[in-house]
């Protein structure tokens, strides 16, 4: 089912960057389909990795090995079988991985250190459904750190790192995940995460919405003992908002997507690096001199059109919002209706949220050679389907590159068929999933510890002085050195010496 | 009265930039001091032209004429006198000034011309109190032209330009100001313009509180038929916020000093070219290689980073709030305490709106020639009055450039005695005016337009529709072409055609 | 006679930043005017400085007294006589100039420490033709220290700083200039420097080439006991290649325009932080979102380009080299024809060193309130001739800011009458022209002090060692700790570990 | 022979960027050691494309085939057997990536398009040695269509691409070369270019020297009919300096390394970008916020530290020149010492030409994590021999990337053993190597039509109007468009309106 499987796609995708809401999916929690083709690209971490020179890359996938998890009888060392997973047996491996994670997620490191006199989760049962990487053990590891009882499943089916699978179940973690699952699969692993005698969930972190769609359709009742869900996709929030919308939401639901620091790394700072690396890795192009169009100028496309902008590239922009228009005009940007500069530029990149941005009498126009792609947060915003006709010839030079060829011989570089161009063919920095793990990790210590009344049954933004606290156990990383308030100045200024130091609307 | 003169010096100067509240200003309106030491400074447009450029310098302010203009006779030569300005014969002076305003502030000609069949502002009596400026000028005919009535005084005894007041009295606008009011004559300008027989005023525009504060207290009937106050500066809203939470507000107020359009050009891209511009006229330094700590890394402190980065400056930051913190480190500043550089810097710039920000220690570990000045909010960031020692020596060595000498010889050269570099030594560009004078306007438009219920009493933002609009009006100036969605796209991504296209919390 | 004068403007101007030859400049010495007009701005550091901010503002420059200073009897408080300045008793207020100028020429103040023990310039009389401001006089008596004597005339009628030339006079130098002198006051000046009893000059500082132009005619035996001569401008510099080639050279010359050190900063460095203060003090402007065209893509057009691309404009660039339009594409601008752009761009720059690029043609097609001025090396790179016609207004709006206005309304903003804008609207920062006076100095020492036969009678560039000692002695300034060679090091790259690090023909 | 193979790898290496030369290399040609450890890495383009997404990482290079080329029989299809590659089997798959290439190297098929009517190397016989790629099989079969007739050996042992020569082969040019020839294989290969019957070279294009060395030694009265040699290595120029000094230089030769297109490309503006690259795919790090010390501001240098300025990374310089160290400081770069800074930075990288620039002492000194890469001309730069001490582990974590391991668990992350990143890690655009091959098109036409006379036994810069040509050669890719000279403008600046446009002095 061709069509489902794609509209997964964009919503899995779309955990990184939209800012803005998709009319068309609009269907509620127990409307949406359950069918197979699921999320196949989400977070893909390790899709990219597997593009790239990543440690793992190098992993043994002993992909010989075609019994399902699901069939295999396995026991960790310390007698346990309250996991599914590829093959325990790799654990060692994984284990280095995570170790090697660790280094890079100072943050977490802090919370574990700060947490062995309190427990501020002791008696937290969480449920989680993430990508299965090195950086969500380390987040695991420090949730158990901090008290919390853990099982989890994955949000994707091709994400999970098995190896990272494996040394989580050996060190006692029950994890139902592995690389490659069929849909039924999907739904099982949740199922056994959530299904369990004697144990029942008290919070929920999700990434996608799927833990939460499941237990709402197969055990409402379990929301009782739940005391709020904790979710980072754009897709799962949007859900969460019509849940509330509706009146069906039933717990307190934190919106951790939209916390400023996170935004800030996942989109701005992250998308500044990776189109310079994604280009490179894709085309070894040269950027000097190239002319660049950039439809959409929100923090994705800011970040783009800065990295461009200082290698010498000539960058034009396309905005529907006067406000953004308005910047890009301030930070020496033209600012230009696609269709003005489409015949002249070499590359077009994509970064607006929104579908056929870029159609195909859009490409039609395009020269010879110019090379298109997207950093937005789905696979509408390009419209491939258009250029899948007969005339044209599709070659694919490289992985993640194809030419579409026009039959006078005009060649367009189309890369990752349309997809996000920083996960296919780039890589997400430890440092960016670090902010993001510690910003879920503080969620649930909030929810899980709030007063009766603090929260109602709604979806809420990270509390402001939570999102200044992960902030600021990543300024270590870079030797910043913060400034403290004196009394008399804090007194001056109306602030709490240890924050918040922003009103609710401040926009950094 | 000198501890109320430097209250209202930091009030009146705040209209441009601040983000956070003070805390020793939170007296009532009916507490504050009604006497003397008014604003000296605030948004002195004049009072930079004078020292610069301007064609403001070139006035001629018959300064030999001792007589105060509430002592003279004068009419407009349509036989009005229902005015008091210094010399009504200096208008066709003003009246050039003002033509030059109007091509650089298309927004409000925009607006004239739009409303030439509508009168959106008809019936409308408003009673501003604002600088009078050429673009306050333009300002007032826009209003004039969508219908309004306006009587005006100045929000400030400095500065008003004379020839500006006396070419809208010409043209008939009662204008009750002039350059070097008194305390006594700042308050009887402003009653001159509310009480008048036969005509109440229906909405307020207000720069700094202090016609609201009037109203409140002399007239506080008068509220019965005012549909609303549009305040613009930091200060007045604070007040207006004081009062709604005081549950004493008994009108809707429109906050548009933190309108996104407003905020980016008055902070961020304003101060990107006037911190140079400021530190070039008063030392004639060069930026190259020089070290610069910059204190505070908000809007302000971003845009004096950027630009002195971009120079060849070497840059260290100074903040208090690990999220803007971070955001330095991303873009590349190195984040310090004060105390770890203030030996080694050639420039301290103060950005916090904080108060002591750089306190007499600091003065007395810089070394020689390091020139300090101040682009925050108000004259308190750095301790000026701990250089008022008696081993210090000052020597004014050029207008707004002072030596401050240590008995060993060292020099440290203040800028503009601490207060607002920004002001004092440099000029604020018509086009950042004119983003403000428009939404002064749209907000006038909205309150007054606004159906019953809208707007409750307490204190608004504009709505994201009108900042959006403000946005727009200005992109001809850049030949800047907005694109449209198509009725697909708006419909995928839920949004109008027209906007408003982003949620409230979005951060730009 | 107004070719003349204009050609005179060209020279004098020149001294900053041309990189090419003037066909129509090539009458040899002996056939040029002799006559009115001379260089009347150039290098006019006064002229800019009474412009802006500069306490040269301040001076008292008593106009009243009108007595040319050739008919004064004045004596300085030692009893010499051997001077003419316009008032010795303004000495007191040039030395706290001087002093002032010696804490921010710290190569020079280093140079005489060093000279202490030896005196490298025992035995030298120079004689002199510079601008004399408190730059030069710091520069003079450095001369002095090392150990030479000196005699010293203006190079341009109108830059002398009376105050510095009367406290030069005062402490002993024989100097003899003032502020606007007449053409004969102009070469009775010289003539006084050169023409003394039992004085001869051996060493000749030149600017422009007046002074050596004068003995070549005036008493050319003089050059028999002449070692040398150091020249620093574009136009001195190409006289002397005139008589180099035409084999009348007849002594060696060192040409320290063209040193390295010297061009960065005379052109990229200061250029790229002049354009932005010339633009601000003169129009006000805001940079952000500006269309600017620069003409030539040499030190100039890069400093240009690169800030205003820095502060948010969008810029595009005219050349007529193939490398420099190439690097203007990998710096990421549009390499235009100034037809393609004339009708769209805000500002206009001109940095070519040559003539009528931009001609009454283009000026018509501008748009309304588009801005023309010149970075480049002198008055014809505008055609402002063209616009002296009937039909067209000028309106003078500010000083050096000139509305010239079309029959149909349309305004052009031109700046400095085309002149130099740098020069004009500016300020040269004394680390400039530190610069400058320490390779004058060195140059001086190298001639001096050569061994016979180094030097041959031709025109030489400074040694690159020389140019390597210049840079360093300005590395303190910004506390920059070079790194010395191991000797393993220095042989394995075969250097002296004292340099010269590059040969000679490195690019920097 | 340890020391006598990394002195051939510094060698083979500094093709590209090197601007000073290395004392311990002055032997002259008939001393050097012809034994093994050939270059192994020189312009390694095929082997990081191995590295990357290059295309021909998909080369099927039919390892299983141990046979020696030497020992086969191969005929191309035209019944030529006059080669020596691989498998001429594989030409299909070899011309597929020669047009692929076409498409971006528009100046040499520029090139072609000009020769159409005159053929200016009618007669030419040329013999190359050079790097065997797609780019150069276009500039070979460029100098084919402009007349001459060519053989080719490869310059690398490791760098040919097997299906290029085959492509070659096939198409009649007489190519030996092949990827993993032993050094026997390798001068096997160079002598069966020119030791032909009937055939005898006029031209000799080279790229390292050993081809020239090669004929000096065996075949020396062979230079009586060549024309001249055009070198495009720094360590082949140097050796053609060598031998003119000692009189031995016997036909004119061209420098092309150091002309100023090619020096532009391959250091400033391919190295801006590669930096970014090289660390992007081996570490996967993120740039923001990093400290980096850059040894050497040079051109490549000045790549270096503006790339990652402008990604937010806060850059130390250290240098030994100060010209280039005063440059670092007004680029806004703090000149340090690396022991200064070796304790606090994130990154570590060498771009001196020099060696031993970091020490083992500086090692010891790196914080965890620590990156240390070389992006310099040689390896020499690290001291890596310094890390193969017992008490330090390696570990290979991916291709190019080893951490080295201290007791105390510290880990370095070495990038390429200290070789060449950009050459190890990353890939050369096309666009620089059109650049590279253009100018030797360019000077093999040059030398090979100068008249008698021109150019005597002495090594030749490319003259600057042929420097020139190959910029104005490759505007057309950037839709550049330049202005041209009016005749009057031409005469005024003694310029020809075709160039050179400017002194051979001038520093771009």
């Amino acid at each position: 089912m061709l069509s489902s499987k794609k509209k997964y796609i964009v919503n899995s995708n779309s955990g990184i960057k939209a800012q803005i809401q998709f009319a068309d999916q609009k269907q509620e929690f127990n409307k949406r389909p359950t069918k197979i083709g699921r999320r196949s690209l989400s977070r893909s971490i390790s899709q990219s990795s597997t593009d790239s020179y990543s440690s793992a890359a190098s992993y043994t996938d002993s992909s010989d090995d075609e019994t399902s998890p699901r069939d295999k009888q396995q026991k960790s060392s310390k007698g346990s079988s309250d996991f599914c997973v590829k093959n325990i047996k790799q654990a060692e491996f994984g284990r280095r991985e995570i170790e090697i994670a660790e280094q890079e997620m100072p943050a977490l490191m802090a919370l574990r250190k700060r947490a062995q006199g309190e427990k501020p989760l002791a008696g937290a049962k969480i449920v989680g459904c993430t990508h299965i990487t090195a950086q969500t053990a380390v987040l695991m590891e420090t949730l158990g750190a901090l008290g919390a009882q853990c099982r989890w499943a994955a949000c994707n089916i091709y994400s999970t790192l098995n190896e990272v699978a494996a040394a989580l179940a050996e060190s006692g973690f029950p994890v139902f995940a592995w690389k490659g699952e069929s849909e039924d699969d999907f739904w099982w692993c949740i199922d056994r995460c959530v299904n369990v005698e004697g144990w029942q969930p008290n919070m929920i972190l999700d990434d996608g919405g799927d833990l939460t769609h499941w237990i709402y359709k197969k055990y409402p009742n379990m929301f009782k003992k739940i005391k709020g869900i904790v979710e980072e996709s754009v897709t799962g929030v949007h859900r969460l908002y019509q849940l509330s919308k509706a009146g069906k939401l039933c717990v307190p639901a934190m919106n951790v997507n939209d916390s400023v620091t996170k935004q800030k790394f996942d989109n701005l700072y992250c998308c500044r690096e990776s189109i310079l690396d994604g280009l490179k890795r894709t085309t070894d192009m040269m950027f000097g001199g190239k002319q660049v169009v950039v439809c959409g100028y929100g923090e994705v496309g800011k970040g783009c059109c800065a990295a461009l902008k200082a290698m010498g590239s000539i960058v034009y922009v396309t905005e529907i919002d006067p406000i953004c228009a308005l910047q890009a005009c301030m930070d020496g940007f033209r600012l230009v209706k696609l269709n003005e500069v489409i015949r002249q530029v070499d590359i077009v990149i994509t970064c607006t949220g929104n579908k056929n941005v870029v159609t195909r009498e859009h490409l039609d126009r395009m020269k010879n050679s110019c090379i298109v792609c997207n950093m937005g947060h789905s696979n509408t915003e390009i419209d491939v389907a258009s250029l899948r006709t007969p005339e044209l010839t599709w070659e694919r030079v490289r992985s993640q590159v194809d030419h579409v060829i026009w039959p006078d011989g005009k060649r367009i570089v189309l890369l990752a068929e349309g997809r996000l161009l920083n996960l296919s063919c780039s890589t997400v920095p430890t440092f960016v999933l670090s902010i993001t793990a510690t910003t879920q990790a503080l969620a649930l210590i909030e929810l899980y510890n709030a007063p009766e009344g603090r929260y109602k049954q709604d979806v809420y933004l990270l509390p402001k002085k939570m999102d200044e606290y992960v902030a600021s156990l990543h300024l270590p990383t870079f030797d910043a050195h913060l400034t403290e308030l004196t009394d008399e100045q804090a007194k001056y200024l109306g602030l709490n010496k240890n924050g918040p130091f922003k009103p609710n609307y401040y926009r950094y």
